[in-house]
């Protein structure tokens, strides 16, 4: 491992090295969420296994825990809580992978998939349960009620975006109201509950809880775009899904206000009919609009409105990282 | 409404005379349910309104007032906690719900059929995140911590049931672990967290919580005896769903054990065939055999288990009804 850190740029997600200065405590999340989950029931520890699959870039753990470096000393708390979110997260992915039979047929080896629905709803559920489990161990109610309420909201959005589903009238707001609650919620909630048991003030918990909203709801609106433009095997993932689903992303609504109008009529026909090709030919049909250079925008003035949130905290490495992950989110590789 | 309680027998549910002495706390937890549950979003509001039609006895809620009433004075937190047991029971019922796509087409208008799986997966999750959300406004952490800890174990018991579907050979003491886990322990916290917010001493506690899981495993046991051999009008759900989804309760798994071997043979091959009738056939070569008798037996043992749990505790209205809930439990009308 080496000690300088100038070489990374905001293509790279915050790595090794970057994250030197939350390197132990990610570490012991990564043992604590394993301990928390195991059960004397083998077959239950097979089914978390597949869980495993699903571990990625630990995004809000390492929220939470920068944002208590920021502001004060990590204690075992943070590596608490930090285990709390990522359990929080992975049952929003392990239940966003049900769905209807048509689409669970187009998509790969989901726990859905590979064990039925069933089982990929009882698994979140565990997950959940073992989140709130582990949360109430600690010696107060705050992180709690904290996390519950941020719960909440993600289902709320969660809620909102199904109902919202093959709407192809949804206007900005509404898509912004969704993606706050589902997405940016939890990632404030990581930086403010950071920063809250750092001893942080609350002037710079509200900081902190504004630059994880403000990132959060870049990261979707960044995701949104990746789905819809993106190169499959650079972003890593299945792309195209939202189309499928009938979720209106930013780029599409900006197109829908702003598109002359026989491409809106193409688009709204494209939407609603069942051609196999839709996504692509959807591409094809933004790809030289304005639209998406408009929702890159909107992305890219949430990322400063995050840099700016955490601006008058003291320097620290900490904060340097923070201001990095958020630049990192918009420059994810297409 | 009468004042005499003497009418009372051990068919009828106990209704409105005999829970008299819980009756303001059972409305109270009528409105704070439909209180928490409320969103700023009017098409969260709508769906969470069809949870309304899947409430039902009430049993879990009974049970922890009557449980507080048995010990000392109802307080504000039981009205809270018995809100809360009755939020995690509606998660559970409605997340039962989302079934594989050939059983769907057999149910009747549950949630999943009525919006699709996506949206029963996050209405009990609205619901769960809910209840965890009610639970932390209590002063201590103590709720929290064993409201998540039953959670813990319900999810192992249904993950358990799901990895024993089709397992014909399932032995009696891993079909009991299964249902003490997913049924019997909410039961079990529920009379023990009643107990203690009445102030009442740990022995009390453990007393009504070993009520609750013996009142909870019998519940269970009566509950696959009527999937089994009971009438649909007169119980009024549908039945032979276990079989359906291939799931080995007592009388079968008593059958397995005892009965001539041809008359084995022929369960066996009715419960992995995809025979139509294969509910009435099995019915047909269940109810002449002493399967049925062996799994009322032990129901029956478990309501005197139950009674006796109680016993100790000094004589009140509360107990009284306590000691009928439990008879009721196994005298419902098949």
């Amino acid at each position: 491992m080496t000690t300088t850190t100038t070489n990374a740029t905001s293509q790279e997600p915050p790595g090794l090295t970057e994250l030197a200065c939350i390197a132990p405590q990610l570490a012991a999340v990564e043992e604590r969420f394993a301990r928390e989950l195991a059960s004397d029931l083998e077959s239950v520890n097979a089914l978390v296994k597949h869980v495993s699959r699903f571990r990625g870039k630990m995004l809000r753990p390492t929220l939470l825990l920068l944002a208590g470096k920021a502001c004060g000393e990590l204690v075992d708390a943070h590596v608490t809580l930090a285990t709390v979110v990522e359990m929080v997260h992975m049952a929003t992915l392990v239940h966003d992978d049900v769905l209807d039979e048509a689409e669970l047929r187009r998509r790969g080896a989901t726990i859905n998939h590979l064990r039925g629905n069933e089982a990929a709803v009882l698994l979140g559920d565990y997950l959940i349960s073992h989140s709130y489990h582990l949360c109430s161990s600690l010696d107060s109610q705050l992180a709690s009620r904290a996390i519950a309420a941020t719960t909440n909201r993600v289902c709320e959005g969660e809620l909102l975006q199904l109902d919202n589903r093959t709407n192809v009238a949804l206007d900005e707001r509404t898509y912004l109201e969704i993606i706050t609650r589902k997405t940016a919620s939890l990632c404030g909630t990581c930086c403010r509950l950071g920063a809250h048991f750092a001893r942080a003030a609350e002037d710079a918990q509200a900081r902190l809880e504004l630059y994880g909203l403000s990132l959060g709801t870049a990261f979707q609106i960044q995701d949104d775009i990746l789905d819809l433009v993106g190169d499959a095997p650079t972003v890593g993932k299945t792309l195209g899904l939202d189309v499928q689903k009938g979720k209106m992303t930013l780029p599409l609504i900006h197109f829908m206000r702003t598109a002359p109008r026989e491409h809106r009529a193409l688009l709204r026909a494209l939407l609603t009919e069942r051609d196999p090709d839709r996504a692509e030919k959807i591409r094809n049909l933004i790809l030289p609009s304005k639209s998406i250079g408009y929702a890159r925008d909107k992305a890219a003035m949430l990322v400063k409105r995050a840099q700016d949130a955490i601006g008058a905290l003291a320097d620290s490495e900490a904060k340097r990282v923070l201001g990095l992950m958020a630049q990192f989110v918009i420059n994810r590789p297409m």
